[in-house]
């Protein structure tokens, strides 16, 4: 089985099924219990939300662990606009979003705030000319993604952060890290960023924990409400085990991280190379993207059934974006970066994990040429 | 170690551990992709609804996991109310709700919403003839526990939702039942219960998952934005591990339970005489408890003090609501039932979990006669 859809979901390091399957046997706990099998859970906790913290290069602030990247996206925008919907206020964004981002913006739209895109240029960068002029006084939140899903673009999201302090003091800056965690630089330390969103199971942690880095001073109001756990932003007995896997998880990436990122970025390279050298393929990954995302279109090729092909070789893709529900659509964020229907219908995302090695991608590009022209023959 | 403390959390079943730390290691794929490795993890998803659903006596409607009971009970309320807040819905609940439940019907009361709490008798039941007066026309959801979590009191929620439906055929009946899966039958087939939510961790599954029964034909709208995923309702990447062990943790619990529960009934009656006959006990669970849950206040002497005596020896109960985070605060259910101070401040509640033997309930009724005769002579 060669796995190249690290970006959809990752296997969970070993060390850290190990360790969850520990806490639940050991650690099981209700972490609001006053008692030393409470205080036990609510320390693994504590541990963990401090590895969190350290990828982001801090140690001021906090981090409200949540059941999902999408939670943590809900999180910082609606916890911080929907109080305020009665002000019109303006929330900017992107057109290549993941939908946690983008639905949530549109929902806010729906009832009243005042939502801009920014427009994205061919290479994957935002126009940063139409970001400034976008930026107005009752600008009160602007959300762009560190790393996109789909064509592994990269934002200079601290320069975008500065820009918006710099126009609109008052506006808070978020960026969806899911994609990038791992992959780029997310330290929050001297940067103008507020928010950032990230989820374990991108990074060999677990499903169902993610969370939310929130800068000291910023007011974030719940969308759960409950027993105000997570300091009051996200009620719900925590999920200790996953928090903890989650913790080891991000200590594990980032002290490998060095050399994992520049391992992956040869080996996208490499494939990358391969890729584009079989006829009738056209790469669409961005200009300097992530290590790990290389996306190719063959267009007439529908990806389905390329993505099939592959698969009966052992070979695991995704079509579009894997991180929404598996209905058919057209990608907004290929759509947004102008190509047309039949690039967009046989867009094939490769996405790298750790485990990934040379010989994987040998094998991708051999199999990718043989069954395209498999196809195309038919 | 004697853990009395259920009620909070539970140990999962050795054989769940097992099957999330399998499915992490081989089915770790993202459900909504396309190829087998997503597919395969669909299907566990699928098997574990089947579970569940199965516990509710019904093949019809749907069964949505959430990140917790508390999402589920939100999902249960916003999720039906919100949108139509600008009509001054009228919500019924009752006094003794968790604060999942409760926070939730709070905060639409500040959005607009009629609000109105259902009067409890001294034996832990509802005032139905309260109940009755408050079901006027505007009614457009009663949200009422099977079983409280403090004192024990089971609702009888069929009967509660046949009034609500026959004074107001509209109006939606939701119940908490997270406390009474597993213990007392929460069967919705031939009843007019239209939404139920419960979570893993109270029966022995995994922390991070709940979820909530949806009637066919009811309309529920997300609290989560995003890809889509659990039928629109609850988007973000689902945790296939915890819902595969949610699942198991249903099948198993379900099976065993004439046998468990019958037993538990017998442990509990035996720790209420035992409390009981304490100097200085007063035993405050409800008529007809569930088969879990002993309370008991030891009045002038507060519930932490005689808790972490407890603790000393090895034996863990829990003080107020255990399910709320770690602030002490007077609890508004027994503050509802007319309890004085000095009751409330020392109750002490006495979970009883599928683990729990004759031995420990008798030593624990020793610690607690050693303990308060201790304590008290201070």
């Amino acid at each position: 089985m060669i796995y190249l859809d690290n970006s959809a979901t990752t296997r969970p390091y070993d060390e850290v099924i190990a360790l969850m399957a520990s806490i639940q046997k050991e650690t099981f706990g209700n972490p609001s219990s006053l008692h030393q099998v409470g205080v036990l859970a609510e320390r693994t906790m504590k541990t963990a939300r401090e590895q969190v913290l350290s990828a982001f290069g801090i140690d001021e602030g906090s981090f409200i662990f949540t059941g999902s990247g999408t939670e943590a996206n809900n999180l910082a925008i609606l916890g911080t606009q929907l109080s305020q919907i009665h002000r019109t206020p303006r929330i900017i964004t992107t057109q290549m979003e993941h939908p946690s981002v983008m639905e949530t913006v549109l929902h806010l739209k729906e009832l009243g705030a005042d939502c801009q895109l920014i427009r994205l240029q061919k290479n994957g960068q935002l126009d940063e000319e139409h970001f400034a002029s976008l930026l107005t006084e009752n600008t009160s939140l602007v959300s762009i993604m560190t790393v996109n899903n789909e064509i592994g673009a990269v934002q200079d999201v601290v320069k975008l952060a500065a820009m918006t302090k710099a126009n609109c003091p008052r506006a808070l800056f978020h960026t969806d890290a899911v994609q990038a965690l791992g992959k780029v630089p997310v330290s929050v330390r001297n940067t103008k960023i507020d928010l950032v969103s990230v989820s374990a199971h991108k990074i060999n942690g677990p499903k169902g924990v993610g969370g939310l880095f929130i800068r000291n001073g910023v007011h974030v109001k719940p969308v759960i409400y409950g027993g105000g756990q997570e300091n009051g932003l996200r009620s719900g007995t925590q999920n200790t085990a996953a928090i903890a896997g989650f913790g080891l998880a991000v200590q594990k990436t980032m002290a490998f991280m060095p050399d994992t990122t520049e391992r992956m970025h040869a080996l996208r390279k490499k494939l990358a190379d391969g890729l584009s050298a079989i006829p009738g393929a056209r790469v669409i990954t961005s200009e300097n993207p992530a290590p790990h995302i290389v996306s190719v279109a063959f267009p007439g090729l529908r990806s389905e059934i390329l993505l099939h092909a592959l698969e009966s070789r052992g070979i695991y893709v995704s079509s579009g974006s894997a991180c929404s529900s598996n209905r058919p659509h057209l990608s907004p964020t290929l759509l947004a970066l102008g190509f047309d229907r039949k690039v967009i219908d046989s867009a094939i995302r490769f996405s790298l994990g750790i485990h990934t090695t040379e010989a994987d991608i040998a094998e991708a590009i051999s199999c990718v040429s043989e069954q395209t022209a498999l196809l195309s023959g038919v």
